[in-house]
């Protein structure tokens, strides 16, 4: 097969073979096609798109440019979460604990921040000692002892899919449907689970702004995961706004321990419960997302889930200490607080600004060579529909830099914007599809 | 600015401005964009297009990228011709004597052979001594002596284009109107010129299949040249069949020969005369297209045109003997016939095909590192509308091995067509546009 022909074909707007699409993901996976012949591949594919054929056989040939995972003979049903990713959104910390707690395993194998959106292996390295870096053996034996395991992508998992990316994001070839299905479900299929909870972010902090496009993302990966005999559940939820209040790597920590202590509550307890309950449900322990919820808050309540958390920092070498005693962690050289310009009804944020005020802070990476501060952060004080008064407190910023606090401080101002009238609150959980 | 900002804005259909433009042409050119962001950017520019204004700025972002040559020092008008390219397409090699012959100077800078089509250089070298890699100054001193000369692209002209050909020639993006108006009007402007005879190809032997887009080229063409203040005639030429009847580099300097001499006449002298009539008339030796057709069917003639080619040769260091007595050529090992499987009237070439079994032989190359063998080619004994009996000899093959020999017979073989009607030969020069 030619390469060029091939480029041509989707230039043109035909449609590939099943064939073809193996080709060409195992030529790029294995070196034969060069970067820039890939790259206007991916454009191609980006603007003519593919169809529910095509998107299946590209998943299939990422998810077998690799290991595929078999837990087998690990008792009991494998059940995952993802999320196309937000401001704030720590669940997976959160709910990894709740839901291995009431017997349904949860192998979990997340990825970096990317752009202004977090990542939960970053927050994970936020934990002093943690291994996110386990072999598969190693990723076995944790979530036989205690349920769940929290990793990295390893090289075994859909190569296909990390050299892609690295591709996608420096090409503008990232907002394409077939492509991102092809990510999402090709690691996470790799991970050899029964079941799926998605979490598609929609608003001004993800990447699909629009609800309707979230939804057809959404119907793209049902109709992935119903081709691979996997169960799945997705909720559409609000990204115009951070989830939760804290943003940046042990912060986010922070707030999941609160969460997992039962110490908070808000949209970022009420999106984890619903989410834990859909996880239950998918892995047979409860008759309902609702029933699955009410065991969620249980765990909660009886310390089970903290106690699980406990469990699997200290199986993957973290220092229990600093979750046992968040206050002990090494505290960030600056702290400033940002105070409201005017008053009023706190009206929208630009959420994507937000996740770039923190990345500038120093809780992401602008080049993939940038060291993370896992101190660096913000603490959000106000959200949508709260009423603010000139000069109040509307964030805290954390950083070891007082430059980069002016900057993000100012980001953080031109991001949010009040209305003299009351606002209504964007709905948390937009849509359920089962 | 933003590289990915930008690939994403063309990917969106957006337009550039020019500054958009000029940024990322000297961002790529000096190697501060690499290839695979490069190449997502001329997909997109492909599939999405560029209006009349981002084209015009393309083009002098390209034309400028390098160095524009100053011929005012030069007395009398400089006429260049540009073709699109095609299969057994020497023209140039006939144009330039026979227009300096009456006192129109046409300097040439001329480029290689590319997929299924030749190139003037390649030609050019198969002239043993001949030099086509002149400087500046050797350039200048070799038009002012003779008026004409014909060399390659050097580093100083239009490095964008260098560059940026090499990449869409691998990444499926060569067919694209503003890309393809930008390379040749960008090493075109930087000659030096006046005015510019373009010869827009169109058939199955050309870029452009159909006229239409042939002619959509064509008046993208016109638009840039007026915009830079360049006289410019364009023809709409046929590519359905080889033009004339010899194809490889050598073979075609003898049938340039032939030409010139006065021993042949058909499509290829029709269209020489033509061409040069149009260039004569650009450069101010003739009233009409016409009047200048009759001029240099008078330089053809009375020898003059022949003896400026044998100038220009020993100008530049080849050995005019060859071009004296072309019998005297190294001969291939083989030549072999190829015979008519079934008899009945020439209905139609596919002509890429016939240009690829040219390349098969060794006359063109398949990878940059291949080597061209100057004797290789074909010659052509029928063309469309001829009456060819079963078993007459329609093409004959050279080359130094008998296995490609074999490929290139089948090739030309399937590449033929009949009829048992009588067939309407298509017509050469389709269309001029002033």
């Amino acid at each position: 097969m030619n390469v060029v022909e091939l480029i041509i074909k989707k230039r043109n707007g035909l449609h590939f073979t099943r064939e073809e699409i193996f080709f060409f993901i195992d030529s790029f996976t294995s070196g034969k096609i060069p970067d820039y012949q890939f790259s206007a591949l991916l454009m191609a594919i980006c603007i003519k798109g593919m169809d529910k054929k095509e998107t299946s056989y590209l998943t299939e040939a990422m998810l077998y440019s690799g290991k595929v995972i078999n837990l087998d003979k690990i008792k009991g049903s494998k059940i995952d979460k993802h999320s196309t990713g937000g401001v704030g959104d720590k669940t997976s910390l959160i709910l990894a604990p709740i839901v291995a707690s009431v017997g349904v395993n949860v192998p979990m194998i997340s990825g970096r921040g990317l752009g202004h959106t977090g990542g939960t292996l970053d927050k994970l390295d936020s934990i002093p000692g943690f291994r996110t870096n386990l072999n598969l053996a190693d990723y076995k034996n944790v979530l036989r002892k205690c349920g769940t395991v929290l990793i990295g992508q390893t090289k075994e998992i859909a190569p296909a899919d990390k050299l892609i990316y690295q591709l996608r994001d420096v090409t503008g070839t990232v907002e394409s449907m077939p492509l991102i299905n092809g990510s999402i479900m090709s690691k996470k299929l790799a991970e050899g689970i029964d079941g799926l909870v998605l979490d598609v972010k929609t608003g001004s902090g993800a990447m699909m702004r629009k609800t309707s496009d979230a939804v057809s993302l959404a119907k793209l990966l049902i109709s992935t995961a119903k081709s691979f005999n996997i169960k799945v559940i997705v909720f559409i939820t609000d990204m115009n706004q951070p989830l939760g209040n804290y943003i940046g790597n042990w912060l986010e920590v922070k707030e999941s321990i609160k969460v997992l202590k039962g110490e908070t509550d808000g949209d970022l307890l009420k999106l984890s419960l619903s989410l834990a309950g859909a996880m239950i449900y998918l892995g047979g322990k409860a008759y309902s997302i609702n029933e699955g919820k009410e065991l969620a808050k249980q765990q909660i309540k009886n310390g089970a889930a903290f106690n699980k958390f406990l469990e699997v920092v200290n199986l993957q070498g973290g220092k229990t200490k600093f979750i046992l005693n968040p206050e002990k962690y090494p505290k960030p050289k600056f702290v400033k607080k940002v105070r409201a310009e005017r008053g009023g009804f706190l009206q929208a944020f630009d959420n994507h600004e937000i996740g770039m005020a923190s990345l500038e802070l120093g809780a992401g990476r602008k080049t993939l060579k940038d060291k993370i501060d896992p101190k660096a952060g913000i603490i959000i004080k106000k959200k949508i529909g709260d009423r603010v008064k000139k000069s109040e407190i509307i964030a805290e910023l954390h950083s070891d830099s007082e430059l980069k606090i002016k900057i993000a401080g100012k980001m953080i101002l031109n991001s949010i914007s009040y209305s003299n009238k009351k606002v209504t609150v964007p709905r948390l959980i937009k849509k359920i599809i089962i």
